[in-house]
């Protein structure tokens, strides 16, 4: 991290980490295919919308049944807020960590289980940087951009863009008062991640949620 | 980070990073004090309006004059917008790294140079997690919140405030637009920062922002 003195060593460690994150991220995803659920890692920066997100997916989505794993350094806020829908919902509390990794995955998993499950969402922690480099043998990787962040975002934390599947792009509600530039957002995340689907939608609204359901609908496992 | 196997090596590897950190960051602090400098270090999640908060303060701060090193994955896109202040801006690039660190921050004072500056103003990464770790040897901890983010961010991502000098509430003019609970807010804040000043401001309209510039000039060293 400092690129000084102990930079190859950290290198090292966490090239190693990375390598048995994968082998446990392969486990994860053989899990969820012999029990029939996709996973989705929803990925964003603090207060994007991942939660009000999901507390529609949730209630939309039905009679699909779907189950949420939350990542927070602290506070269980927002298992709660998604218990309130009637799904299943475990929280992941980090400390200091800056990311879900696959063997938290599975401890939750193994806590909540999955059965009656058609969805698991990994809602991970808000952070446009460190989560980018972690599978959690999720089937579908989802990034959030809100419109109240700026349209250059993309750009600035292409990693975590770059793998996304979907890039869903939410308040849109709130687009005209913060005068968001839909065709210059469109073209940065195309310019990063071009493969991903973008969809426009508001979690307070509603609006654009039946594009993003059918996505769900579709996820290749 | 994946708290098996590696764990206890990682977490060796990584105290003696804060380690080698917080030296360069007490030189860094001697560099700055030496030149009559004040530095400020500024956090927030991605997008909550650091750069347009800079390009407001430089503008409204004068005769005193402030210079910036700013902290992104990529692009030099802040550093582009905070030069057509006139200011003097250094953009570090940080790739894949999540955050500035103490000697990164010497070696982008060492280009850019102090002279004549009043105020450095250190835009760190956009992220609530990891800055908050690294010591930079700034006189004063900023972090930014964002109207739109919700008032529950402090509890959740409590390590980064509990260090902060002064909490900024930017985006007040989008309050009424997101139902923005000031007292909720306020007593987030205060929960997890009780030492922070608390600073209502909107970069957009320069509501609040002479609290804020009598709050730069009185920054103890």
């Amino acid at each position: 991290m400092s690129g000084t003195i102990s930079g190859g060593r950290l290198l090292r460690v966490h090239e190693g980490l990375f390598k048995k994150n994968d082998q446990q991220a392969a486990r994860n995803r053989e899990t969820f295919r012999a029990a029939r659920v996709r996973a989705v890692n929803l990925l964003s920066a603090p207060g994007a919308g991942k939660t009000a997100i999901l507390e529609r997916t949730i209630r939309e989505l039905r009679p699909s049944r779907a189950g949420v794993i939350v990542g927070d350094l602290a506070t269980d806020n927002d298992a709660r807020r998604i218990r309130s829908t009637g799904a299943p919902a475990e929280q992941i509390t980090t400390g200091t960590i800056c990311h879900l990794d696959a063997s938290m995955v599975a401890a939750a998993v193994a806590r909540m289980g999955l059965d009656g499950l058609d969805v698991l969402f990994l809602e991970n922690v808000g952070n446009l940087v460190c989560p980018a480099s972690y599978d959690l043998g999720e089937n579908l990787r989802v990034v959030v951009l809100s419109v109240t962040e700026g349209e250059d975002k993309p750009l600035k934390y292409p990693v975590v863009y770059r793998n996304a599947g979907v890039a869903l792009i939410n308040k849109m509600d709130l687009a005209e008062a913060v005068e968001f530039d839909r065709q210059t957002a469109h073209a940065n995340i195309r310019r990063v991640a071009p493969e991903a689907r973008i969809l426009e939608i508001s979690a307070k609204t509603g609006s654009g949620f039946q594009a993003w359901l059918d996505c769900l609908a579709n996820i290749s496992t």
